[in-house]
């Protein structure tokens, strides 16, 4: 479109690359962005610098973190014993918002589908068994997405730690999730009950 | 919200002052962010900073621009003696779209709205009317929006043009039902506008 300058231009197409924005909306904030405060803008822009240069995993649990390791693993009041398994670090902040789960976390980067080329190699579900291997894990909570790739991978994850500690406690949400549903867009309520449900797989 | 590391709590409140992005919008935007590619989330943060950095003002009809004049003013082909009055400059892309205008255009920075504190002085009129006294403006098209601040900023600027020069010709964008619209869904106002303009076929 040669009506737009070429740097409002790659604004446009950056902005258009965002989940849910579109051509019309990429224009609309690009537009606001154009009349915001110099500094509003610059600020946003840092943010963005700012969160791909300091946050990476954590390298137990591979949630989002600042440092080597996340604020809950390193938080020693959290039940080392105890770990909740979700698909990704949205999920993590999900959980927490219920205030339900006082354990850790292990974030699989997310769920099985061979039709996606995601295979259980893909996901940090070694890292899970090794975490196993190595402590004194009581109970394993699967949080995955009550959705066919979500279901998939909390079985092949199941049946994995069967396979290495038949002792431990396999859990996986109880039902109150609707089917078909996201995580990341469940009501606090709803998820807490879920937590609270939860059952032996 | 103690759960997100810093780096991401400010990305989600920066991303949250965009129109029409809520906190789980902002959220979802975030992490689709911390997901993207080191290069998309760069591009991103690079175009913001370069439309605050390159797009000033054209210093003719205040249109955006990446050097002292917008590519229309600098447009010879474009007529300088009719000149189209819009109030921002995403008005001027939306025009240029309908390829229904060849003149050049003059971008007033909002419209007069006293409850906001918006005043003639605060919008680029004089400038406008600096522009029909030094040249040799034939017509001027005024287009700001159909809205009661439109409305009012039309009259003011129409009875300012009036006072400088009689003989200049100043037109108004036709009001009435979009194209394709449907008569039982128009408001009364639009239909009575309709009305009041009908044309002979």
């Amino acid at each position: 479109m040669s009506t737009y300058a070429p740097p409002l231009q790659r604004l446009i197409t950056e902005l258009s690359k965002l989940p849910g924005v579109g051509g019309r909306t990429a224009q609309r904030l690009a537009f606001h962005l154009l009349r915001a405060s110099e500094e509003d803008a610059t600020a946003l822009a840092e943010a963005i610098r700012e969160v791909k240069e300091k946050i990476g995993f954590c390298e137990i649990c591979f949630n989002l973190a600042e440092g080597p390791r996340c604020r809950i693993c390193e938080d020693e009041r959290r039940d080392p014993d105890l770990i909740c398994v979700v698909e990704e670090p949205v999920d993590v902040i999900s959980i927490e918002r219920t205030h339900e789960f006082r354990g850790r976390y292990h974030v699989l980067g997310g769920a099985l589908s061979p039709i996606d080329g995601i295979d259980p190699e893909d996901l940090r579900i070694e890292p899970l068994y090794a975490r196993v291997r190595a402590g004194s894990v009581r109970e394993i909570v699967i949080a995955t997405n009550p959705t066919t790739t979500g279901e998939a991978t909390a079985l092949h994850i199941a049946a994995g730690l069967r396979a290495i500690a038949p002792e431990l406690t396999v859990t996986r949400l109880a039902s109150g999730l609707p089917v078909g549903a996201d995580l990341e867009y469940a009501d606090e309520l709803t998820l807490g009950r879920a937590f609270a449900g939860r059952r032996a797989l």
